[in-house]
């Protein structure tokens, strides 16, 4: 009886297909997929990545090719058509069916990363005036076609018009002759066609949803976009936040996939803004070259000062783009995040402040290596410590704020960016205190 | 006709009270939910997080109390009771029938991030002897209960057995008199209860699921995983490793209802560490005093050099530990990391050392404030940031997986974590080249 029993070897060549992919050579992995029961196949191909979908089709006969290209969803197929270049794309447009090629070249005029460019135009309708029998057996028939999904089944007015939603759960334990009408729900949670796939996202994690209609600016329903796009979607734009947060430009692909030079492109571009934006630091530290000379002392606690107020300034700036990315936090909110960081800058500072004075002031009883000054050197450090740890979560917090207003994406703010900022004003900050308390002792 | 036009005033309703909801009192929240129709008060609590539920509820005439308790399935319920201290969480369990105390109470025995945690008890089964028509039959009657999902239906043999599983799509299309066991998809993919919820979620976003059944150690289904739940677990997971990675503890809980004191807990920890870590600077910079004394002009450039070997590392630890993450790199593939991030470290600290190099030089040419042995001075700022950017891309690129390999988060490899590191070695690759570089010149 088929299908009674797990078929351990279909199962089994899967999932070595699936070991061995990231090593095989291209006309491997063709072979490989060719070597695949047909169930098992249909899965590998599904649930690959655009870009792999697309150089295993490209990889197989041509005689082989239209069927594999017509089991894959409108939605993931303009993805797929998307990584290519075009003279590839067209060859791919080529294996498509009429009607499915319109719906692709629709897609393709979204971008990627909005609600339109994620959605699949394939969806259940119904007829306001079907009883919930009539909807049931409809919906028997459609779902012998590739459906996305049959979970929600839409109901549709004059001109496309979305009235309202039942879900297959409602169909299920209504009576048989309910209207559809009459058991629908019309507060339908919807999204147009350009909202941005973030602010997707949040709706479905707000409204714990399985699928979310998208209507262009007249209504009309024109798709649906699926949750288990978004965990997708989820995942990335968590990386892209993570990549630029790590002081960098979005890699947009796997680590080990990504061309070298790409990726030297997208860490080299915010690098040297850095590094600009550090040269400061010898123009501060020249300033106050005639100090230096005469207190090198003072050298010697320049880096732990200065990266107290880079770290302090990252946890700010991390906690707040990361509120902000999950609308934790608006731009009203910016005074109350800033008292909150004023008051950790005092409390952080003081710790650290403490902890350095007493690291001189015990260092200087066991070596004396401080001089007769150690005192002077130790408040100095005190100061100099609060006032960075001060100035780095107040930086760190605010510029989130600032990049959003102005219109920039807020973790741009990253880590290593409100280190260089806070880096050139430590210095300024530590030399001021150091001029104003050692006037007279060292200086 | 009742439901036929949108309602409006329903909608207006629960939008005010979803904006208002951050500035309200716990007595105005009580209120303005009682004031909300039956069908906006629903979606409004089943969309709430497990903290506002539990508030909302207590905030209730008891005799209220127990109806809406009803409403929520069995693992919201216990994500509800885990935010809840001992006593209020027996007043809560009190609201519950007793099949459902029951299912909680088994809920409440797994840890809060595995799949043990996330599962619902409730879901559909089928017996494999059922003809197509009668599952139809028997998932209408299923339905008028509260089931989180109706869209896989679980074919169960003796002793709870998994034996397949049906979607709905392949129910409503198949033969009304095909056996369920000939229809069933036998491949199915499960996870243990004790999975981790972050492995849970890849498997999500790897299968492209809807849910995914959770079975013991003897093969016994015990619930389901829906995606709904899935997309919260990555923005939970991709939270904690955000803010890991911005040098801190994970918070727990958004940014602006933390308390103060866990808040400044959470941040302190890791600022200690980062401290005295850093605090070796110092103990570097006292061993080469000699040298500053000799030549002031080396200290000019110790936070362009430092922090350069920062901002690199951090690049590189952001892309490990995210490609970590996301399984795009596993620990054996620490090799071709390691060749990739030294071929990194080579392209980008010659870049950044020439900048540095021609900074100088062009400089001295403008105001001549260099002395001398300039060239020297030059060449020592170029050899040390390609070394010090070189060993930022090895520490960062490597200490993910050192940390994953000892068991640690590889999250933990924060960008502040390896910039101190960096900075102490920084200090001493700085003044070694310089030693050597200008002996005889100015030192």
């Amino acid at each position: 009886m088929p299908g009674v029993e797990p078929e351990p070897s279909e199962e089994v060549a899967l999932d070595d297909l699936r070991d061995a992919w990231p090593l095989l050579s291209k006309e491997d992995r063709a072979e490989g997929f060719r070597m695949l029961p047909r169930g098992a196949a249909e899965e590998f191909l599904l649930g690959s990545t655009s870009r792999d979908q697309a150089e295993l089709i490209l990889g197989l006969p041509e005689a082989e090719r239209r069927q594999w290209m017509r089991l894959i969803p409108p939605d993931d197929i303009a993805d797929l058509l998307q990584e290519e270049q075009l003279e590839k794309r067209d060859e791919l447009m080529g294996l498509l069916d009429a009607p499915t090629k319109k719906e692709v070249t629709a897609l393709l005029a979204y971008a990627e990363d909005e609600a339109g460019g994620l959605m699949n135009p394939r969806y259940v309708r119904l007829r306001p005036e079907m009883s919930m029998d009539e909807a049931i057996s409809y919906l028997r028939k459609q779902a012998r076609q590739h459906l996305e999904t049959v979970y929600y089944l839409y109901v549709l007015g004059d001109g496309q018009r979305l009235l309202g939603v039942v879900s297959l759960r409602e169909l299920l334990k209504a009576q048989p002759d309910t209207r559809v009408r009459d058991a629908m729900r019309t507060d339908v949670v919807s999204v147009t066609e350009d909202l941005d796939q973030e602010a997707v996202s949040r709706l479905f994690a707000l409204h714990d949803l399985v699928a979310i209609p998208v209507l262009d600016a007249e209504g009309r329903m024109k798709g649906i976009v699926t949750v288990d796009d978004i965990v997708d979607v989820v995942h990335e734009e968590a990386t892209e936040d993570i990549q630029k947060f790590g002081g960098m430009a979005a890699l947009e692909a796997p680590y080990l996939t990504v061309p070298f030079s790409d990726m030297i492109k997208k860490r080299a571009g915010w690098l040297l803004v850095l590094f600009l934006g550090e040269m400061l630091t010898a123009t501060a530290m020249a300033h106050y070259e005639h100090q230096i000379a005469s207190a090198v002392i003072l050298t010697l606690f320049i880096p732990l000062i200065i990266s107290s107020g880079g770290n302090t300034g990252s946890q700010a700036s991390t906690l707040v783009v990361r509120a902000m990315a999950l609308d934790e936090v608006l731009l009203r909110d910016w005074w109350r995040v800033m008292r909150r960081e004023l008051a950790s800058g005092l409390v952080l500072g003081g710790i650290l402040g403490s902890l350095g004075f007493l690291r001189i002031v015990l260092w200087q009883w066991v070596v004396p290596a401080y001089g007769p000054h150690y005192l002077l050197v130790a408040i100095t450090v005190f100061m100099s410590l609060l006032g960075v740890v001060l100035f780095g979560t107040i930086v760190g917090s605010l510029l989130p704020f600032l990049f959003k207003r102005i219109g920039f994406d807020p973790a741009s703010a990253s880590a290593p960016f409100v280190a260089t900022l806070v880096d050139v004003t430590g210095l300024i900050i530590y030399f001021s205190t150091a001029s104003w308390v050692l006037r007279g002792a060292l200086l």
